[in-house]
């Protein structure tokens, strides 16, 4: 089959690789009928050393399944599944806590040994923990929708959740990719009341608005943190939902939490140590978040796009075939394009 | 009246000072009928620069109202009162919402031009919404006990309710100081199931044991995490309570905490940023914690003292007029105390 393999830094290749096969009785092997480019395939895009052996990309899908092995038992072929960024159990104390991105048979897909999504198909462990089957077709009008399923829609909601957004909460969400685009709409469907988006990509900024941002704060560091302060009568606001990562990122949602206040980071950090660890302690914030348990929301969050109300699939402005891949790596890094769905 | 002074690191003095008075008409004068030195006195005491003008220390008090100013309503003259470690209005929105150490009034006993309440007595500012009276005797003896509510057994049930300590949860505390002690109470008293307390002097594990420690952790670092992971199936516990403030127990902190669980850190911190900030990401942990609101725990706390259910008083083990002041620093800073009570 076509798949999707970085050899290096710019360098990603649609190549020839085995078809994936049943490996264990808990496999499936799913084709894989939408998948995407993820803000977080950039960072080894932008640093990724050559690599004779190459890194099979994309952890992110929904497809049909195909094979099951013999103790697959919640999904069977046929079945119209989404595909979480990590395969979990389903069994284990930490999947029924509903932190499966904990689980002790954690691996990431696209990484740590196993294949990719942007790719014709792939092999799924634990398949009864880590599928989901979803009740469309194929080909139904809501699959951009349901594809952010699988990571960014889940992500924007776990920052929602641990920065403890509720009615009548202020939120702000720092960073205007398609997560923390993802997180005006998980901060709007748990009731804020103001949602504050600090971005300044014109076109990002209009989806926010029409997503729920009531307010738009396009300044940068200390600006930014002086016009969220002037916003919100000096005390910033309750619920800081961090979607980038970078140290100013982290920096600048630390500033504007008002005291007592949380802040939900889905942004994989880039220090190794937090940066305004006095600030949040002076101010009793609490910082929390990580990898989203999406395979834990989808149950949460599926009705509200089957029935219309919420549309994240429109992240996407853009869709390539297979081939289209590395002109969608590249077009995301130049911001040309927030965000590539694949058909393969 | 006379009140102790620090005019640099060791230098720790009783001195004759005017009498404190009634400024504003929402103060109130208390005279000091039990005082003590506080864990966080010692960072001056080893650290100070020599200063002419001196600083009053003490934030911890039981007392008796001599005097209050036309404004205050909800003390008066013959009251006995808890003077916790910061001082608030009670009124702002951060006190209604339960966080007094965030008030738009705060400001800290012996510091920021307060008086300090190891001395005969102190000016109280916003005393309706700092003092908070108890239905005791100004000797009763329950005193030692009911002086903890002024910090640090607030200080530990903060941490404790910041981790998420419940029925079932396993539990660590970091630190076999005074603030560790009482959180261990804390975690008791919220229902921990296994507490475990990182310490290594006799006199204090004996004591922890008896307010509900389960486990005793003695080593260090590396060597307490690893034997924190062996006693905990290498998973770590759901809760735990850094009360020290170093890098070091912050590091052991995030490593020895579940995945999805929590931090309540009330040791001030010694860095500016978090060390272990990675780790809680990719662990999902969350951080939280900072100045206890201790005045708006009283009430859920005091209770419990009266009724015999807890004694946090126990964690005094020496006490002293003004005069052997400088000596109760000295002897905590030697760690041949743990936590002197003043008589002034």
């Amino acid at each position: 089959m076509r798949a999707t393999i970085m050899r290096g830094a710019g360098d990603v290749r649609i190549e020839k690789v085995p078809d994936p096969t049943i490996i264990e009785s808990t496999n499936a092997l799913i084709r894989v009928t939408r998948a995407c480019v993820c803000g977080s395939d950039l960072w080894p895009y932008r640093s990724m050393q050559p690599s004779e052996r190459g890194q099979p990309m994309g952890h992110e899908a929904i497809g049909v399944v195909e094979a099951v092995g013999a103790d697959v038992r919640t999904v069977k072929r046929g079945d119209i599944v989404v595909m979480p960024f990590a395969s979990s159990d389903g069994t284990c104390n930490f999947c029924h806590e509903g932190l499966p991105t904990a689980c002790i048979h954690l691996s990431f897909f696209g990484n740590q040994g196993n294949e990719g999504a942007q790719a014709e198909a792939i092999r799924i462990p634990y398949a009864d923990g880590t599928l989901f089957p979803i009740p469309v077709g194929k080909d139904d009008a809501l699959m951009p929708s349901l594809l952010t399923l699988a990571d960014v829609l889940g992500t924007g909601h776990h920052a929602a959740v641990v920065a403890k957004v509720g009615p009548g909460k202020d939120v702000a969400v720092v960073g205007d990719g398609a997560v923390g685009l993802c997180g005006v709409i998980a901060a709007k469907r748990l009731g804020a009341e103001r949602i504050f988006l600090l971005g300044r990509h014109p076109d990002r900024i209009a989806l926010a608005r029409e997503f729920g941002a009531t307010d738009i704060v396009s300044e940068r560091g200390p600006e930014a943190i002086e016009r969220m302060r002037q916003l919100t009568g000096g005390h910033g606001v309750h619920a800081v939902l961090e979607c980038v990562g970078l140290t100013q990122a982290m920096k600048t949602a630390v500033e504007i939490t008002r005291a007592g206040g949380a802040i939900g980071r889905v942004g994989v950090p880039q220090d190794a140590a937090m940066p305004g660890s006095q600030t949040a302690f002076y101010h009793n914030v609490t910082v929390g978040g990580g990898p989203a348990p999406v395979r834990a929301y989808i149950r949460e969050l599926l009705p509200d796009i089957l029935e219309g109300r919420i549309q994240p699939g429109r992240v996407f402005d853009r869709s390539v075939d297979l081939d289209g891949v590395p002109g969608g790596y590249r077009d995301m890094n130049d911001r040309k394009a927030l965000k590539v769905m694949v058909r393969p």
